[in-house]
């Protein structure tokens, strides 16, 4: 289980400003269930809980333990929400050296020419066992044009043509049911294809094949994953108190003027959690001159560079803590005879332990310095509770948005620069 | 050269008002020079380039090249400004795969038990020619105290007296000239040492031993980049004026109500030179209730996460573009005979046109979109333009911290979580 702790937040806020946005979060939960809010065609993140579909995962782990098999590298090719959810996941439960299946690295994801060139070149280069790599390829797309991936995708195509003769089988293709540029190679090649439903838009779409096919070549295990936001769905329809007392705090910060969200973890494998964070609350709030900026910060190293403006800077920031309990580590402070660094009063404890009093005391010092604090805590770092903290912060933006007014779920500001870039590249 | 182009952020503020900050700013630029502002005892990075010591140059160049024959692997160990530097313009100069120097890793910049504890496992494992790793650390810290990198360098140092003979040419030391606990260490075991000079704060420490000894075994061209700061240095003496406008307009936003800097670059190798700002920045000017939270954005990857919220979020925010002009890299778009993605339209152009195209339609699409933004252009990514940026910043930083009335070199703020935490773990 998930503790959310709102309480060093909501002692920032008055009773009757807390109390109506909580009449809101009531009101937006409702709208959220009865599928009468705006974008409401876009509920589809919680039809996939509500009825699971246990035949795709068996094919989504089929596939991935054939690939885990045969692959020295699989390369995910996909922006936005078509990758940031697959490698939260996976930063977030993968070794920090080394793994014991294929290395995934990202691609599509940016337009660096450099990054690609050098990406060929080291996929050139052969493996540990001195032959030659065996690379397998997921695009993710729904449209098949999103230009920064489709342009990767077109370059790591043609590199796999010429150098493989079962391209059909190393290259896998998630993408919509019909229609699009990618459903037309599928019938060209015979790509095996995964479906992105036309209800999920990117930013929720993490626990559709979108991102549980390169979870599931990571070596994660994709069912509890997915059974565990399964039962946290059950929970919250049954239950949504949480939620709507998390919406409620939030929701009253930001009508006292809070611009600012700061998401920290003192774990460095979570960073890319607070990086998906970023854009599904980012992209569905930040409309209509409205939101929170969704910032991110890794404790402690951030401590020594952010620390300073959170504890004495503006304060128009709150803060939310993501915790682990628990850690497999075994890495404890011995004691030495000349205790030069004076850290022998530190013996016997572990890592693990520190870091906790870390977080504990800066807790304290930012709630003391006037930062309004939310704490989410994780027992462990694993599966379930990844897959826990998924659904509820997909259900706590479309409640907390709901508040704001806003949609949670088009993104109509991202065609302005495309507008702008497509002329300059004379696109007809 | 790098240009800076103020013109899409002025133009959101009243003459007058640019006028007042430029006059701040002037006379900021002043106390920087006369020494006669708050903390003007730490501005130590400004003699390092106006009298500049070549002998340590010749020192750091021969210790690294001795290093980077032997190593497979060299570990920064510090936290802050005792890293940050370093990781910021190797990051931006070194390949994205692989290197023809030993493996940079970082360690004592944050207390995840679970890394340093895998660190060790891979640093036992066989390099690739089978043969046993050889491992080289760099510990970094004025008062070799600081918890997380001590407790780090504690357990490494344990591992490497078990593991190596010569631990005494393995283990270099940047640390103050006297007192501390690495000069300790250092009388005990001979430890190569190098001095942090006393009037040079972390966040501006990177072009002391610092930063350049790390930069150096990444077998970067430390003196093009250490001289390339001077002449920035002895450029901006003698004409100012870039700095002044840079710093006016951003203080003249900020005193509009302006909460929020987005650093952002288009070529990933740049994050961790975000990193770098977000430091010298945040814990200059985030002090006294005052400074503007600077966030970093990696485009255009972000433009599918934060981009929205750019485009149309609240109006608190002012944009900096870090662009680079011409990039080496020679992946160009063909085309193909059945052009399914629809980017035949692309053909010959390479991937840094149209990542620059990409630049020019976001900038023109935030500037229109609302959001006062800054341009500064680097013609290339090299080690000259990093160490210019580098000065430029710093200047920058102290300047326009003046103009809010600040102190830029001191982090009251940073000693309070410490304290807290010091306390739960009995630290007497």
């Amino acid at each position: 289980m998930i503790e959310i702790d709102i309480s060093r937040a909501r002692s920032f806020v008055k009773e009757r400003a807390y109390n109506d946005s909580y009449e809101k979060a009531k009101q937006a939960f409702e709208q959220v269930k009865q599928r009468n809010g705006a974008g409401s065609e876009w509920l589809g993140w919680r039809t996939l809980l509500s009825d699971p579909n246990d035949a795709i995962l068996e094919q989504l782990d089929s596939l991935a333990t054939a690939i885990r098999e045969d692959a020295d590298v699989f390369i995910v090719c996909g922006i936005g929400g078509s990758y940031l959810g697959a490698r939260a996941v996976i930063d977030a439960l993968s070794p920090f050296f080394g793994t014991d299946g294929p290395e995934i690295l990202y691609a599509g994801n940016q337009m660096s020419g450099q990054y690609l060139d050098e990406l060929i070149g080291y996929l050139e280069e052969p493996n540990a066992e001195g032959e030659s790599k065996s690379v397998y390829l997921n695009v993710i797309s729904k449209s098949g044009t999103t230009l920064e991936t489709a342009l990767s995708f077109r370059i790591l195509r043609n590199w796999m043509e010429d150098r493989f003769d079962d391209i059909s089988e190393r290259i896998v293709c998630t993408t919509s049911e019909e229609g699009g540029a990618l459903n037309e190679l599928i019938k060209k090649h015979g790509f095996p294809k995964f479906i992105i439903p036309d209800d999920v838009g990117g930013r929720f779409s993490v626990l559709t094949p979108v991102g549980l096919l390169p979870i599931a070549v990571a070596g994660i295990d994709i069912r509890s994953l997915f059974y565990e936001a399964v039962s946290k769905f059950e929970a919250l329809e049954e239950d949504p108190e949480p939620v709507l007392e998390y919406a409620a705090v939030k929701h009253a910060l930001y009508e006292q003027g809070k611009a600012i969200d700061l998401f920290t973890t003192f774990e460095p494998q979570l960073n890319a959690l607070s990086g998906w964070l970023q854009q599904l609350l980012g992209e569905s709030e930040g409309k209509e001159n409205q939101g929170m900026f969704p910032a991110k910060a890794t404790y402690s190293t951030d401590l020594h560079s952010l620390g300073q403006f959170v504890q004495e800077g503006p304060r128009n920031m709150m803060e939310t803590f993501i915790q682990v309990d628990s850690m497999n580590e075994q890495v404890e402070v011995q004691a030495e005879d000349e205790d030069h660094d004076g850290l022998n009063y530190l013996e016997g404890r572990s890592f693990h332990d520190i870091n906790s009093r870390a977080l504990e005391g800066t807790l304290q010092a930012h709630h003391e310095g006037g930062v309004p604090c939310v704490v989410l805590t994780l027992d462990k770092l694993n599966a379930q509770h990844i897959g826990e903290f998924i659904y509820l912060y997909e259900l706590l933006t479309a409640v907390y948005c709901y508040c704001l007014d806003v949609n949670p779920f088009n993104q109509p500001g991202v065609e302005f620069y495309k507008k702008e870039m497509y002329q300059l590249l004379g696109k007809q």
